[in-house]
């Protein structure tokens, strides 16, 4: 997608042919920068300090670090080991195991000397898969939003959209954004409320800046509004991303997004969640068994933003002294989603519905 | 309560006689002061900038500052120019009116030359009762938390709260906290999960506050948080206070109630209002039709908070040139709710539980 008139990816292999560039996606929407990974070891932390962040780029960025890796170390222990390194940065994200899986299905079958140049390659088949998968995603997806439109005789469209599953958490297209981008540009007339997304502002700082940058209209809100738009039918659907779809249709996502499913149950609003195949835990029955991430208190106490001066600096925003705790994911119960938007198509979010999709958990195009 | 060993209210007469002195709730938690009100427009800019919030104490405040208005010019018309004036400041709370109309029903009686020193006198009986009102939600909602303690055979009561219906809300007590005040006093183990409440964290910055500075044990999370909480069993109980229950008892308050109502339906945790009888809107008959008030985007898209340096700035925290919307509150159903804590005991969230309480609308003690 275009920043600045420039067109970027997440991710991408440098002019050196090794080395590793990725948007620094903390600084955003304050400062546009990127970050250059040399080292599995720069790859891990990226993900721990969620320089990169998403599910699939997540996935994608693991990837390429242990590409590093190999290209410094081929040997099989460092292959288990940095394995082991990456998978444990982020503990509630399945595309980061899947990810690690795949390369380990590439190189653990080859000689240590030709791990290098195969890791690259697959990393790269890693991120244009996760490419034509969400532009797939838009392709399925983008007629829910037509059909709405046409409901309301083209009149506009309001979707929800909580935490940042754009582009910037993939590598290009984003899950529950690609069908807004498509619909969007296809002349649909749309417009995303935009949930802020505390603790960290994902919402704020990135889905209101890559929708900003595309020309999808667009308001943010704090977290706390979206069931009372509902309540107004100010909402039409919801549409979100997840970072784990366990086999029965159970979602885990940014915390918050069980509220809005709630309110979207409780409102007859249609709720979808876009998710690459990548993302499905098919050996894990229901969600109640995701190891929910805590993340630190320091996260809910401090905010970063722009001084007048155009400086950023991170202030404190509560009471001195209370504590803080930070669940950063919840698990979003089948039974509140309307479907399941994935590169094959929509399903129920349910076992039945998953199989029907991919039959024999077949991922294969 | 206390604040920094000293005791305080949030509103009182100061030693010259006339004028009113109120803690400058904005600066908090980050700095405590006191603002001076002389005028009635004083009072107004008080009520409308939020330097006093809370639909109990925004009712005092209107009070005092019509108490200012006919020390300085008791005619007809002043009194009824400024009940327009102060009326108008926030739309939402029904105290506002109430306090008013109480104000209106002692001095439209009265000749002119009589009507500042009544006005001060009624103004003071308003704030006593609601002083008595919040300590006496106390002692009727203490016991449903003494009674969750016995169920757990003495453990940690944990309880979730929105937003500020703490005594920075009121003149004293606070009507949600006040049953967790009395209970804490009382030895029963409690713990509370402070909703920060964006977008003006009057959780974080003010609950929070006023819990740390009365010795109870809380700890902050983001307004996503509650229900990932409620689903794990780690929320026994939701109290919350309310700015205008209609008079088959849905809730009007902060934005985001209504999610935290919607997830303790769900996971079958008690949630109970606390409100003093001049919440109750009897000429309304359900909540849909409460006007709720649309703040500024700026409240969203900026936040304030203490620098490295103990300096407070505001910084901006969204994508630059996105906007913001900020409905500030929402309704409850009554279905959602388990209890109307009143200072004359515990009702269901209807029209019959409230004729109980008050039958034929009394309010008289």
């Amino acid at each position: 997608m275009r920043i600045h008139g420039r067109s970027f990816r997440t991710i991408w292999v440098r002019d050196d042919g090794w080395s590793i560039e990725v948007i620094e996606q903390t600084l955003l929407p304050h400062r546009f920068a990127t970050v250059v990974l040399e080292t599995p070891q720069d790859a891990a932390r990226a993900i721990k300090t969620m320089q990169v962040r998403g599910a699939p780029l997540i996935g994608a960025t693991a990837a390429y670090g242990l590409a590093l890796a190999m290209r410094a170390d081929p040997s099989d222990r460092n292959l288990v080991d940095t394995i082991a390194l990456l998978a444990s940065q982020r503990p509630t994200a399945v595309n980061l195991r899947w990810a690690l899986e795949q390369m380990r299905g590439v190189l653990a079958a080859l000689a240590p000397g030709a791990r290098g140049q195969a890791a690259y390659a697959k990393a790269a088949s890693i991120c244009q898969d996760d490419v034509e998968t969400c532009r797939m995603i838009g392709v399925h997806g983008a007629p829910v939003i037509e059909t709405i439109s046409k409901s309301k005789y083209g009149g506009v469209v309001n979707i929800l959209t909580h935490c940042n599953a754009g582009w910037l958490a993939c590598v290009d297209w984003g899950t529950a954004t690609s069908p807004i981008y498509q619909a969007h540009d296809q002349g649909i007339k749309l417009h995303v409320w935009v949930d802020e997304t505390r603790p960290r502002n994902q919402g704020a700082a990135l889905t209101a800046y890559e929708l900003g940058a595309h020309g999808v209209p667009h308001t943010i809100i704090v977290d706390n509004a979206g069931g009372h738009l509902m309540q107004h039918g100010k909402v039409d659907m919801c549409i979100v991303g997840t970072d784990r779809v366990t086999a029965n249709g159970d979602v885990a996502n940014k915390i918050g997004t069980y509220l809005k499913a709630l309110a979207a149950k409780d409102n007859g609003v249609p709720f979808y969640v876009a998710l690459p195949h990548s993302t499905i835990d098919w050996d894990m029955a229901e969600g109640a068994a995701i190891e929910i991430e805590e993340r630190s208190g320091d996260e809910v106490l401090k905010m970063a933003g722009r001084l007048p001066d155009g400086s950023v600096a991170t202030v404190d925003i509560a009471a001195p002294g209370s504590p803080a705790a930070n669940p950063a994911f919840d698990v979003t119960p089948a039974r509140l989603v309307t479907g399941l938007i994935t590169e094959r198509g929509i399903c129920a979010a349910s076992a039945e519905g998953l199989s029907r999709l991919y039959p024999g958990r077949s991922t294969s195009w």
